[in-house]
């Protein structure tokens, strides 16, 4: 099926939700051989203690993170580190070669000031930001060819930025007075326990948290959106914790830059915009996303409604946060890198019901 | 405890989600005695075959709505039919001088007209249109006082409203602009078994439906907001059906009158505003209204956040669509109509988790 | 409604689930007045920082605990402390003449030695086990009357007792090859968050835990069979964890003493023995228990099948594993030991859905 | 990767859960090519239209059953049809020459008068039965190979059969006496929208259904213990609901035949009773199978406990009922039947979380 020799992968950070779904995928990527996975904690001489779904699918350990061992088994590392943490590990990687897909906000951020600023401290590798291309393949494809570091955008970021892009490249939407409204599962909140996770006082209740501002996708949602507009963007942010494992649902507020719009229009902009990506379904008018229709799957939905009354775009995008918001999107990113189909590994349909 | 005898009570609609809440809530009501179950399928000699919850505590029976039988065995009965089916029942029982709690849609438009565009077909009583008081009691407390027949509002209207009339009362916010983007339990959907109520496919699946000026509270949150703003309101309404049985959160979104605004003055003006109300509680700034923390509950919680960057107020709402969204609501309702203290039987606090 | 004196009650424990759902019923209940709230973390001048649920309807503090407080401002408390940690508080109160309602297991089992072998420690209060009253009112209904210190009982014990106490009672069952397969939501671990309770590895799995002679509860259960049965019982005991936050259904498997045993015989003779019990419903034959049916209230919901093929009785119980399994459980206990009507306060259905 | 040329399927019943199921897997699979669609109802000019998850990889239509242009265009049929619906369907496919995976009931029960006696109709195709192989792998796997007619097995009989049948075959437990206490999730119940599938009367509760003798999947799991026990067997078994989507966790409770035994014999006995089967995974001592671990795969995790107060074998077997409960077993069986690999298009691991 193919003529690619294998490269030799390493995880590093196996044993959170993004590490786990990295395994998932990569274990039926064609070009692709696992040969090491690494964690802070949870170490294992067989993965499949920590992972029991990997019972007698993967018997590799689970060992501490050492960049010559890694660099020794593996031309690609995947960091699915906590920001902060992966500064040093990718600095490290690179330094002896390895591609690095980095799935923590670390790189994902041009301006090291904004950093500072969302992040609370100092950025320590800015000669390595130069390197970093933000691995959003729907946007910079062509940069991800070959790249060498590659900073996999939030899960609130792509689900937000992918109904937008079109929006704002075609000049249907005008730039200014975004809001965007993101409901996230729970599994975005990562695999520590805490109160915020406890099954019983998340399944019979949805919250906000980080609103108005606060939460550190804004920056990286705003950065991408001023990109393609020319232009600063300010966005209002509002991540919402719902009771569901897996999705988000981004819905975003837009004002047209003229009162002809329909969603007509806005689809078909939309579908020439992402005529080539693999990974984007436009859906037609009428249909609404659902994060249960891309769980499991590396596949944005979006679709467009306009709301001629109040004359506002609504534009929305689901995706499944630990594929297309992270695991599956650093797969693509690594595709492209490597020079595989960018869809290599990538295409099996959403898991329904 | 109490002087007050207690009024003859009947449930029209017994059997759907909110007859059942009524029930469950008229039990414990100190100045109401239950004394007929109607409904138009699940019949039963004995109530708890259809709603078990009630096996030993309820043995009356469902039967067929009869309107002479109502009126001979109540002073006051609660209609919760769908629209349509409402209108012919609420006159029966007002021309035989029951008092009519109503929590359908169809006496909840002031407007004839507005009610033929939005339902799709003319309005059959207007004579009791004029009779109706809208039942928010935070915004009509002194009309319901002895009202005889009372339109319920429903469940994104309270939600949504609540946040904001403090805002367009005090003139903080504008009236323009304004956005309203509201996620809903399962049981909003009502008791009719459907593809979108099936277990597979909302258990781990959020999904916007009717968005971009087509939901039918459209119209009801429209007419509140316009009463409050002393204008005509138009705006952009996004229901979202999330995982959980009960529960909306809205969140609003609107521009502040001026650039002075902040947290402190919001929340204040909302205090204030609700000062004499048993239902509203307002957050302390900084904390985020849950779902969770009011099911079961007659309690809406608001609460108030000021995005500086985006200059844009975000207020939200949160309440249990079958209780202060419905059920409760109607019973707040019949507390003031019927002379009792507005939150009898209404004082059990949430159930958490 | 009441000629009694309302008693003043404290919460040891205030904080965790048991403890939250005690403020929520002793808030309607009419003979009490909750005086103070004591907790190991999670101090607050405001009840309602933690349990916001609470928000404008209490206000009192949550403080450390110190015996000569709570019985300055007590004359009842409920402990609803971890095993281990309620010992000491229990003894404190006692001597300072305070009536206790112990929620943990320090008091449950009649024999030190038992108590030793499943929970690793030796007791330390025997003395204060003469005094403890097991508080499963319907078996121990008169011990309980004017009983000053109550040891509740384990929410899978009471699930799983009440189908099968008629049955030996009556001799319908027999004692040995008794079988105990019980579903919890997850509330039945607590509050402390962790792996098992993380709502992503909840949500869409079950699984067992400590099964086959592990949990120890199984001595507890196998204690009050014993006392009906009037011999030694060994039961197979099987806890399993499912995704819903409160319930618990217990399915009992025994053998018939003859074979002529049918379901109307089980039905019937269950009914007897339950006649004057408040809390317990004996469904009618052909009905399943839901935990639905009976979440937030203080019932029990048991019912009867009988497999002709197999000759075997299948009896089911059904509660909240956080009221009739906690916290309602504990204020039936004090209603029967300060000698008001067992059902104070109790008497709310079910809230579905 | 493969010199077999692809096999052209036909997936009749495409639009139920299954069928949804079956193309979800065979999307993925190296040996097919899918090429005809057909169902009852939800007939669409594309797929994706009743499946949105197909968006963009599908666009099949989905047209009425029509025997002739099945055969013409497939060589194969996956027949995902409700019992007594399938039996002309299949015979009307053996006909003209298409091996038939079956997933009904119609050709599980190897005896018409068994069929008689559960299904409440006589069997129409008793011709066919003789020809039908029962499609559990594990236990028929030779003569499954070139079969023409494979009755694909129940999920309950799946999972509660696998972890009995090497307690069994080796004659560590005793064939009489046996329970199978076994939940499921919701989407067991199919795809019809009824009140015991509608979310809000699932979410939050558990009940059992048809227990104590009168569930269609009793003789078919005695069937398949009577064929490894060389004796007949009877069964109590305890279907229960659960809140979930997919999963089935079946606990069995058995007799040793002698009191030596031991868990380590009991997995020892699996490990090598299952040794050549790539489906099933006997985990290790001490660890609790959970349906999230094999969601989305066609895996079986086992395990087993002995109590050794009770002197009793306690065995579980978790399944995804979607997958190896259906689908993914008629696919293993397809692969058999085709003289493909066993696990070709199986190998993906588990989703999660």
């Amino acid at each position: 099926m193919s003529s690619h020799p294998r490269v030799r992968v390493a995880i590093v950070g196996a044993t959170g939700y993004t590490g786990a779904e990295l395994l998932r995928l990569l274990l039926s990527h064609p070009h692709v051989e696992i040969t090491a996975l690494c964690a802070r904690d949870k170490l294992t001489p067989r993965a499949s203690t920590m992972l029991p779904a990997l019972t007698g699918l993967v018997e590799l350990p689970i060992e501490p993170f050492d960049a010559d061992v890694v660099a020794r088994k593996a031309d690609v590392a995947f960091c699915a580190l906590p920001h902060g943490a992966s500064i040093e590990c990718v600095r490290s990687l690179r330094a002896r070669g390895v591609t690095v897909l980095d799935l923590s906000a670390d790189f994902r951020l041009r301006d090291p000031s904004v950093y500072a600023r969302w992040y609370g401290a100092a950025h320590t590798a800015e000669d390595l930001l130069a390197e970093a291309v933000y691995g959003l393949p729907e946007l910079h494809r062509d940069a991800l060819r070959g790249a060498r570091l590659v900073a996999v955008p939030g899960c609130y970021p792509t689900a937000s930025t992918l109904p937008l892009l079109p929006l704002l490249a075609s000049g249907l939407a005008r730039p200014e007075d975004l809001i965007v409204h993101a409901l996230s599962g729970v599994s975005g909140a990562g695999r520590s326990a805490n109160a915020s996770t406890h099954f019983s006082e998340c399944a019979e209740g949805v919250r906000s948290y980080k609103i108005a501002g606060t939460h550190r996708h804004t920056p990286e949602i705003e950065q991408t959106l001023a990109h393609v507009a020319g232009a600063p963007v300010t966005i209002t942010f509002s991540p919402t914790l719902t009771p569901m494992t897996r999705g988000i649902l981004s819905t975003v507020y837009a004002r047209p830059s003229h009162e002809q719009v329909d969603v007509a229009a806005l689809v078909e902009a939309a579908r020439r915009y992402y005529a080539s990506s693999p990974s984007v379904a436009v859906l037609d008018a009428g249909m609404y996303p659902d994060t249960l229709w891309v769980r499991g799957s590396n596949r944005a939905h979006i679709a467009y409604f306009y709301d001629a009354r109040a004359k506002r775009i609504v534009a929305q995008g689901a995706i499944d946060n630990l594929v297309k918001g992270a695991s599956g999107q650093a797969i693509q990113c690594m595709n492209l890198a490597c020079g595989f189909d960018e869809a290599a590994g990538l295409r099996a349909p959403a898991m329904f019901p």
